[in-house]
């Protein structure tokens, strides 16, 4: 936390960069090349709370979209993810794992269905399009890949529907989670969905013209005044306790789906073929052999997990950290972990080997954690 | 510059980053979800001229290479670069531009060709494995794409040949620009080429083992402190002035190859077919409708170029500022631009239009700059 960040076009900015300025960030991390505010005046902590309690505005503007559209649009997003896609509907969210012809993940994004030949992948950070376009290319399809010009602005937190609400009407109350519908503003029609990267409920609203950006962020933030309303970013305490991962950090291209538990987003043995399904089925036959899982580290409070830390059980590594901070609800570290098998039941005694050498006595947990009692 | 970057696994660090951190590294980019360090105790000016007048280890980890090997290695190679590569010996090293299939700019990597069915492709930043990976799949080509175990460190500076000269032998002395020759460390047979991303000169080593960097950095260290050996980086004033473009910067997916002055890269209207060829063709026999220039703008130091600033003639925008810095040399603001037809002679005078509202006089110039007399 303790480096600058040099400042490049190259970086690219979102249509909410000059709001979050203007808001007194104070710390980025660069996603698929665009700057993602990571914090504000507040201690990752303090944000912690709001969240939970209030309402926050997030620039996830670096969720950048891949959009498929033409005739081949449907073949091309099937073939890129194991997730079974056949009875998915126009107006639907569906979290579609990307895997590549060995069964490693090439990213996690939201897929969104805007109509039957009209898709886009909301992505985590890899270069989804460059996948897509070389894919499309190779194989001759007839479809059109890019990148559009469409910039999420995530509300999230108790009081984000009621924020939603006041500004683009009752009738987004009806939307079900990972669902969309399309509300005016401005003169555009932008897809609304319930969805967004915390475990507190909230919208993700895609601004497709960044001419708009600080005139949503602007009128959403003057509807938020009363509510507590603040500038926010995933939250690592709150994305670790809620089980949820991130492409780069849980998972890379080493890591297959079923490995991060992610069974139940995977066609196996039957009709529909994807890019790594042999793989994947000869994975799903033998059994992964690690899986994600929570670790509870015993205080004081860790440092930023940088690099993965090992695992170990007596003298044998079993797995190894690679996100982790301290929680204020569990009065410990809260962990992600890949861990072997034959070591990742919940109970499981575990030590932790922090860079400066210390070793924590810590505990395997499921995931999300339960809250303590 | 202000802001602080938020540390994850995700940035990933490189073999030298515990190297660059004992040696005080104040500020990163991230290049290829990679870090790059950026700024250390000097200023980007005090940098500057010691780059010029003695010698600097750059940690270019993030110069991943993305490695094609196998029956159809040549033939993907080939076909992803508008580069007539029929005459490239093992050996070589070509600075090859990657087009999509509008003739837009994927990557604008150093192609090594380590033998007639290996090759890597040391990119800048996009995910060029993934476009690889997604041709070479979508066309069912026989060759392995990866991310090998290879990490860019670069000595660059007027004492270059020395410094590396005392490491691996006097026989590095006769390697000469854009070649590689293989020298011994610690039993490994790393690539070493005449190259880098500055024109003082010097050399890149390919780190082939991650476990050796801080061996590889401290030996170089070792041998170079009687030279004034500093920490360092791509210098923003040294590589403005010397037309070195950056991809990101001066060029994206919106640009082609010959707008930024790339046509002697760029085989057109012969025998070999590569993605965009019919595309880049079109341009050819058109002209290109703008062309990468040098800009001097008028002082005092502009702030850093975050987002493109408009250059006008008169009320009509003529082009857009990707990077600009004041340079010592020339007193004034050096910068890049590209410059539409009619208007990119050197010598018109142009407006350059900053964040601020400051309007400042300018000058347009050829690439690179020649020194002020």
């Amino acid at each position: 936390m303790s480096s600058g960040l040099v400042v490049s076009r190259r970086n690219r900015r979102t249509p909410y960069t000059d709001c979050v300025e203007a808001l007194g960030v104070s710390g980025y991390s660069i996603v698929n090349h665009t700057l993602l505010p990571k914090s504000f005046e507040r201690t990752v902590e303090e944000d912690y709370w709001h969240l939970k309690e209030h309402l926050q505005l997030w620039d996830v503007g670096c969720q950048r979209q891949v959009e498929l559209r033409g005739p081949d649009a449907a073949r091309l997003a099937q073939w890129m993810t194991p997730r079974d896609l056949r009875t998915m509907q126009a107006g639907q969210c569906y979290y579609a794992p990307l895997t590549d012809e060995h069964a490693g993940l090439v990213n996690d994004p939201v897929l969104i269905k805007r109509a039957s030949d009209w898709f886009w992948f909301s992505i985590a950070d890899s270069d989804v399009l460059l996948w897509a376009k070389g894919l499309a290319l190779g194989m001759d399809l007839d479809v059109h890949v890019s990148e559009p010009d469409v910039w999420p602005l995530a509300v999230q937190g108790p009081r984000a529907e009621d924020l939603v609400a006041s500004v683009f009407g009752n009738e987004i109350r009806s939307i079900r989670y990972f669902e969309f519908r399309q509300c005016a503003f401005a003169g555009r029609n932008l897809v609304v969905a319930r969805s967004g990267y915390s475990k507190q409920g909230g919208f993700e609203i895609y601004l497709d013209d960044s001419t708009l950006g600080s005139a949503l962020w602007d009128t959403l933030w003057q509807a938020g005044v009363d509510m507590q309303i603040a500038p926010g970013s995933p939250n690592l305490i709150e994305r670790i306790e809620g089980g949820l991962l991130s492409y780069g950090n849980e998972m890379t291209r080493q890591n297959n789906p079923l490995e991060i538990n992610l069974d139940r987003f995977c066609h196996l043995a039957g009709e529909v073929d994807y890019i790594g399904r042999t793989a994947l089925e000869v994975i799903a036959r033998q059994g992964p052999s690690r899986r994600m899982r929570g670790v509870l580290v015993d205080g004081p409070p860790c440092p930023p997990c940088a690099k993965p830390w090992p695992v170990t059980v007596g003298e044998t590594q079993v797995g190894q950290i690679t996100s982790a901070i301290w929680s204020p609800l569990f009065k410990k570290n809260v962990a992600l972990s890949l861990i072997q098998k034959n070591h990742w039941d919940p109970g499981t005694q575990v030590t932790v080997h922090l860079p400066q050498g210390d070793q924590m006595n810590s505990t395997i947990v499921k995931l999300p954690f339960d809250p303590p009692r």
